[in-house]
């Protein structure tokens, strides 16, 4: 058997069944195997970033790795951008990287590149296959190292004369690590601090935001007082009727730092110590007040349920009852505002919704118009590297095929990583698009200020204005295959809205909005 | 002065006053910058490798380097490809990269990111700047880092803290390194094979294919019976009527071979050893024959010109004197066939135009139909990470805004970076693009084939084909404002590119053609 061949049949029988590919050359004969391994699902991407986004998307939703196929170094920088968040996600992802043939590499032809030092900042595991008779065992292993815990990116590199020659054989899935047993001195000092009388918090992170942990994690607060804050960008967190209401710790620092002050004792539940996005001029960057101990309870990325089920044994805890759910908005009418858009988004939300939200400034009020909502999944921009929503919503809706992903994405983040909608169109996604048009990096007008920088000059304000030309997303989505309109009231866009969620395939509706900033 | 000041006025002291950008939070003082510093243009791209692109093709065009801002590790990922491109172009580039404060660093904030490892495969000189007091003195070190010769992608890291911290100056201007002497017995030894009264052959490199180097070459040409072959992918060809004609190594290894075959003696003018572009099953890497000796007169990347006078005063050549130019197409009627298409452009291709190349397998006789069009420069695909053409048009055509740049650009390989497009209707820039649409990435197609993978599957097909759906170039390049029309035969073509010839700023003509493979 091939390389090409025995690395698909590896990953499959290692439970990896989808590839989102963005090939070259150096891959054709992994390409090739397709036909031959009818398991693997390849899905194809327009551009690196779309692929790793998609795996990334995919991790969250199915806990599982996908595999993205990637064409030497700079196939591979393409997708560093989303694979920067698929590491903050803790997500599992098998990016498998042609390489040159071995005997090639020498005579540094035009794309020769060191891939392993492009992997490096996003993949704690890197391995090179050495021999075509060790694909399958290298495959195997590389699937391992991806699921952790925590999950992370496992690089498999393939030069081309490994996979196109024979002597391969099919790897034997190597079984998970175990996560790390929950440590008792963690959970007995986190029950003494919520014993204190003093005040605390709990801090969730993305191995502790699925429903289950939340309710243990709410019946913790409900007898301890301790309120449970989610940490600002979670790869997944599961809300809605019926499910705890778990604010975010606010994006901005001053805002974050008011949500925390008085806190004596921050709980960390799979959580990292909270911190500034970003650092501004005479502002700490760490955001808990100063004389606020931490106690890590469990890990980043590993399983946080049996360290919540031991804290909520030792405290004696009640079990959590579910409150009233908070009321769900009235479809809105007139004026297209941003919170009209939020108040439609909380009113159609559909039950088992997966939002993929790069909304970023334009997102005003969205927390609250969908916490009444029926239970859903709601995916974040982890790692801050723009241009993640509508790759994410590629993922999750191929991961999730009979679920609805609903991806608010804003105009600026989506111009990195547009091509995902021709994958959407592809593959008959069912992702329904908001595209906020504000004609503006808001966010960055709004930092231009924080930051102390603003001047008031209008050079500056020229290259965070997307005005001049207005970029057109329904005729971009048009020439990439997804059916488009735009909005231009709230009643337009509620209607628009209900249609797409009730009809299969993708569609995006564009609103211009205001920008805040 | 605060440290973004200092930087942005420094650039402009040494020479550097374009700055392609795309920028985040931690690059705000630089922004902001700009309206202190007028004589500083700064250019927005939507996305990082629009800016890299755009940079290489500036220098190419220049000889100078353009700035590139780009937001931390993610964003300087967002743009590797090109800076690939444009390392093996030899082309000179200062990428500047916003990082963390430096106290926010040891926090690992979400986009926290080891820039320099990002760096290293693109960018053999990386500085990071260690106070505001050094920026200056830095940023002039940078510069004449980049400038080689040969010209290099030099990195300079500005944590946001010193962009924004006052106590910084203006560095003063490196004199550029003096290129190396040309080397007597590289001209004997080359003079010597060329008069052994065996084979020989004259390869040039990017250094090489400027019209003074080009006449040179053709002289000892003339004198010697040894063709020129210009390397595959020259970073900028000069040619047309009035110029030596220079055929160019074929990318297929075969036919390189063919072209090389019999050549005792290679003498490299500013170009490596031809190399095969991908490893095939059974095929050499190297393309020379075995017994061929390879003379090396100058490096690639460094000037070429002392040592081809040289050499042809060793060899006293006599000047050499054009023949006739290659007659030009006439204008196409009929079916839109590639040829017509070839044959459109040659017919009107206009003198001091600037050819962005990036047909690929669309670019059937595009070589010899223009041939003998009034003299032009030609941008090829250095470094073969696809989606280049767009991005160095945009650069080309902002170093060079009295030239017409024709963008001759393939379907999937414009979908990496054709948000270039919004900055030519953004910076007005007289770019007309002629869009290849066959729907496939065609060479892959090819590949598959070459490289012994081609099952005749259909899984393996799909992955290698654009339509379903169908891309809408038009609409794309309307929905990012420049203006656009298909053309359906070749009457329409010729039409509608003398007409967007003719007027100013971008436009855009989309060819839907067979795929050739």
């Amino acid at each position: 058997m091939i390389g090409g061949e025995a690395l698909l049949r590896t990953l499959v029988a290692s439970g990896v069944d989808t590839c989102f590919m963005n090939p070259g050359t150096s891959e054709m004969h992994f390409v090739a195997a397709l036909d031959a391994v009818p398991e693997m699902r390849g899905v194809l991407a327009l551009f690196e970033g779309v692929a790793t986004g998609a795996a990334d998307g995919y991790a969250r939703m199915t806990g599982r790795p996908a595999a993205v196929l990637l064409h030497l170094g700079p196939g591979l920088g393409n997708g560093v951008a989303n694979l920067h968040n698929a590491r903050r996600a803790w997500s599992p992802v098998v990016a498998v990287v042609g390489d040159h043939a071995t005997y090639h590499k020498p005579f540094d032809a035009q794309l020769e590149s060191d891939i392993e030092t492009v992997a490096r900042n996003v993949s704690p595991a890197i391995i090179r296959v050495a021999s075509s008779a060790s694909v399958g065992v290298d495959a195997a292993a590389a699937v391992a190292a991806s699921t952790g815990p925590p999950g992370r990116v496992a690089t498999l590199i393939l030069p081309a004369d490994l996979s196109w020659s024979d002597g391969a054989t099919v790897g034997a899935p190597v079984a998970p690590a175990r996560p790390p047993a929950t440590e008792g001195a963690a959970v007995a000092t986190a029950a003494r601090a919520l014993r204190s009388g003093e005040r605390a918090a709990i801090v969730v992170g993305s191995s502790a935001c699925r429903s289950e942990e939340l309710r243990l994690a709410a019946s913790i607060a409900a007898s301890t007082g301790a309120p449970i804050i989610c940490e600002t960008f979670p790869a997944r967190l599961q809300r809605g009727a019926g499910l705890p209401a778990v604010p975010r710790l606010a994006y901005l620092g001053e805002m974050a730092a008011a949500q925390l002050q008085g806190v004596r004792h921050l709980i960390l539940v799979g959580a990292k110590a909270p911190v500034s996005f970003f650092a501004y001029p005479g502002k700490p960057s760490r955001l808990a007040p100063e004389d606020c101990e931490l106690h890590q309870l469990s890990a980043p990325g590993v399983p946080s349920l049996a360290a919540l089920d031991a804290l909520a044994g030792e405290l004696a805890v009640a079990a959590w009852k579910p409150g009233p759910d908070a009321p769900r908005p009235a479809i809105p009418s007139g004026e297209l505002t941003l919170q009209a858009v939020s108040a439609a988004i909380g009113a159609l939300l559909p039950e088992g919704a997966i939002v993929s939200d790069e909304s970023n400034t334009s997102g005003l009020g969205l927390g609250e118009a969908t916490a009444g909502a029926p239970p859903h999944d709601w995916l974040t921009l982890t790692g801050g590297a723009i241009g993640q929503g509508l790759p994410a919503a590629c993922g999750a809706a191929t991961a999730c095929p009979d679920r609805k992903v609903v991806a608010l994405q804003a105009d600026g983040s989506a111009l990195y990583t547009f091509q995902a909608l021709w994958t959407m169109a592809r593959e008959s996604l069912d992702v329904v698009v908001v595209l906020y048009n504000n004609r503006s990096y808001a966010i960055l007008n709004m930092e231009l200020q924080r930051t102390g920088a603003a001047t008031g000059g209008t050079r500056a304000k020229r290259m965070l204005d997307l005005s001049d030309p207005d970029v057109d997303f329904v005729a971009l989505a048009s020439g990439l295959g997804v059916p488009a309109q735009r909005a231009t009231t709230a009643d337009d866009f509620a209607a628009a809205l209900g249609r797409a969620l009730a009809a299969p395939g993708p569609a995006l509706i564009e609103v211009v909005v205001p920008t805040l900033y």
